[in-house]
């Protein structure tokens, strides 16, 4: 699904840019990378470094003239945008994107383009209108200008969000056995355990109970403690007892 | 609810990145910016130019020496980690985090640190064993090392959904004395009178930990201990003290 997802940057200014949105997209698992004029040189030595190991995705990076060309065969284009326009427009957050994705792309020549504008100046009008919808990555209203490598990053975790979602779980991992869960009775022979000491070693009276017992019953079990847990415990409990002053009877 | 969330930036290098980090902080309303032990000096001019225009959060950045100083207030502190460590700790991806954040910050003292580690080696184990829980930003397993400032602001956009979605909070329910969550500093007073009294007893060696401690923290973190939890068991410490041998030295 991922390989089907394409970042479309308009009229780039800074190769840095260009570098760090291909890094966002490499670490999510997204490979198409389109640049309509840019205007500054793709691959230099700045673009390179930001890409941080990333730089094949700017070296094969398609270069167009429109946003035309760029999305030509995509099925869904979505423009990212500023809030309200003149005239409004089908307007999903980055996680509605992500939740359309799975069904857009059931289709193998299915592809969805996830347009971006100017660092200054964002998508002119006549481009946000080729647009199926826009996405607006809510932000504080005070300081809403977002690095173009940060937008990118966001809605390229959106897309790796709805893949992993999508995907049958991996059912055939082997249960660590640090991790398997005391069962209920493990948890009982425990609390008589606890009980038995803290008696014995003067800290709590029966007679007098307190909600001592349930209050530790209340913290253990919100941990809802492994098996190896409670072995550690009932070891303390052990050491603990054979200090405990014997008793009178 | 934003301005309770911290992030927590633990030997950071690249004066930039403190920057960009800042820059996508105030994008998504968060202003609590601490640096652990900075390796680079944290207002530079390319600090300023990548903040751009986020640089106040820098100049009003924390700077102290060790992880427990910043997070000491803190109810809940989450530690960004790759996946899986030796000793297995809550996993959280960055949605989950997000969905917890209303309720962890009803209560108007309850503050929540977000703690990213160095670029090149991220958080140390001692580190992640101080954390609640971790969380892991899914990512191409070839290609796994997001930059510093894309891990937060794929965090910080997390926390801003967060906010967004969540209903406003009842705050005319009065707190019950019971239920306030221990802080981090009284959770860490607690593992060292813990750890003090287990080696009294006899039943662990410094020398050979054994990830004693360690499993004892995961257990006692995930409960999220309430402050008079808390109080119970350094009582119980207590008394076990009172019986153990006198020490050689």
């Amino acid at each position: 699904m991922l390989e089907r997802i394409r970042i479309v940057l308009i009229g780039t200014s800074h190769p840095g840019n260009i570098g760090a949105t291909a890094r966002a997209m490499h670490n999510m698992g997204l490979a198409d990378l389109s640049l309509v004029a840019p205007r500054c040189e793709p691959i230099t030595a700045e673009s390179v470094s930001r890409a941080s190991g990333a730089d094949h995705l700017v070296h094969a990076a398609r270069v167009v003239g429109t946003l035309e060309e760029a999305v030509a065969d995509c099925t869904l284009t979505v423009g990212a945008s500023a809030r309200s326009r003149t005239l409004p427009w089908p307007m999903l957050s980055p996680r509605e994107v992500g939740d359309r994705l799975p069904a857009e792309l059931v289709e193998p020549d299915a592809r969805v383009a996830l347009v971006f504008g100017r660092e200054d100046s964002g998508l002119t009008n006549a481009e946000l209108q080729r647009c199926h919808a826009h996405v607006h990555i809510p932000t504080n209203p005070d300081f809403s200008s977002l690095n173009l490598a940060a937008a990118v990053q966001v809605l390229a975790y959106e897309c790796r969000q709805a893949w992993l979602t999508s995907e049958p779980a991996d059912t055939d991992e082997p249960t660590n056995p640090d991790q398997v869960l005391a069962s209920h009775a493990e948890l009982e022979h425990y609390f008589a355990h606890l009980e038995r000491t803290l008696v014995a070693i003067g800290f709590h009276d029966p007679a007098k109970p307190r909600q001592l017992m349930a209050r530790l019953r209340r913290f253990t079990l919100r941990a809802r403690p492994e098996r190896m847990e409670l072995n550690i415990l009932r070891g303390i409990l052990t050491e603990t007892e054979k200090l405990a002053p014997p008793r009178d009877d």
